[in-house]
């Protein structure tokens, strides 16, 4: 059974012109690999409501879910959620349970800036970790105004890395009910160069094709020269092709393995 | 004018599957802001030869300049110069340069898994930094073996970051020739949340449609609240616009400018 796919849409001009580095990509892909969910692509692009639109539509039909990051907040440049309305041809309505929460934060001072917050495509779901009380989730201590947004297949989430993150156990719990089989991973340290280690690894990736098999180098000032990882769905596959693979290595190889 | 565009292609399963964070995008993006280049889009895919190939005649077809990062070593799944030939249909061939560079690099050691880094896609150009000397370049005190690839208008770069990074002074070099005027960019760091600027920024942003304005906010723990860029090509208008801004602000605000 082929594991579920992802893919990933990354929002906002600040990423493109180098002002912030993402952050949220990283913690995403771990996420899903222990899910076993396959993040098979990541785009990034500028906050154009229409080239958003055509990517969310694009990569929606494609994958099982996609996961968006950036452009939610009120202002000119949060567009995100207008492209996603505009992506599923639905309007954008006002949820009154999130409009009730904006004027409890900001009480009188709330505008219709703060309000917009509480705009979200027609038909969108709110999911929150215990998939109950959608109005304030409570994270490592950490009250969560309001819960993740999921809009058919693509949950909608905010750039910001603390908030996003905090929305990940929402998401963690929703893909977790899916009961997909998680990721194995295993990986050999050698002071071998690729070079050398390049018939061995072709030896191993044709005898064990359910398993991928990856080959990383070093740069000066490593503990080893390079780093071999073999991954699967079965345990039992991925340390075979390990085993196999360190079989073939010369005497005091590899130097680790974990 | 409109400034060039350029896109990025970050290889690999180890990034997808996050095994290892990315850190050439914000290295790029920055070198490309100040050459005037404007980083359209960014796209990651996994170590798949015709998923690759596509990226790549779509990519470089739709931008002045692609930059791809990673699977050019000499394993199985380096197949990222494969990809770029096939993508252009043309084939690989062995570069008598390169060859003769990687055999005075591993001597009697070498075999055809070294050997497999001379191979790259028919008509590449070696672009070194004195544009000049295609054999060996010296970096920041250290000797770079060999120089940057460059295929049509796909730059074929390393996913290894410090070898990303001193291959980027051959790009420099090239694009510099093009004489793109550079990004201007001014921040206006405020107290004020999102909900309160959203009428004052979409008076500016109508004002000076030349100058692209971000807004974003802060979690817990920063010395101000939102932050505000303003991005242009024109110094003056990028000011003015910066100006415009403040002037609309209450009595204390901004906090700072810079």
């Amino acid at each position: 059974m082929q594991p579920p796919t992802a893919a990933m849409l990354l929002i906002g001009n600040e990423l493109l012109s180098g002002k912030i580095q993402d952050q949220n990509l990283v913690v995403l892909a771990r996420d899903l690999r222990s899910l076993g969910v396959r993040l098979a692509r990541v785009v990034m692009v500028e906050d154009d409501v229409e080239t958003i639109a055509r990517e969310v539509r694009g990569l929606s039909s494609t994958h099982d879910w996609l996961f968006t990051s950036g452009g939610v907040g009120p202002t000119h440049d949060d567009v995100t959620l207008e492209a996603v309305a505009r992506a599923f041809e639905v309007k954008i309505e006002r949820r009154p349970e999130l409009e009730s929460l904006l004027r409890g934060i900001y009480g009188e001072r709330c505008t219709e800036g703060h309000l917009r917050m509480a705009d979200l495509p027609e038909g969108a779901e709110l999911v929150s970790e215990m998939d109950h009380d959608p109005d304030i989730v409570e994270v490592q201590g950490r009250k969560l105004p309001w819960p993740a947004t999921l809009v058919k297949n693509v949950f909608v989430l905010p750039g910001i890395p603390q908030i996003f993150q905090m929305k990940l156990s929402a998401v963690r719990a929703r893909l977790r009910k899916l009961g997909a089989r998680a990721f194995v991973s295993h990986a050999v340290f050698t002071d071998m160069d690729e070079g050398h280690l390049k018939p061995l690894l072709d030896a191993v990736v044709e005898r064990f094709p359910d398993i991928a098999v990856g080959s990383y180098p070093t740069w000066a000032g490593a503990s080893y020269r390079t780093k071999l990882t073999f991954d699967g769905l079965d345990v039992t596959r991925v340390m075979a092709a390990a085993d196999a693979f360190c079989a073939t290595l010369p005497e005091g190889e590899p130097k680790r393995r974990e």
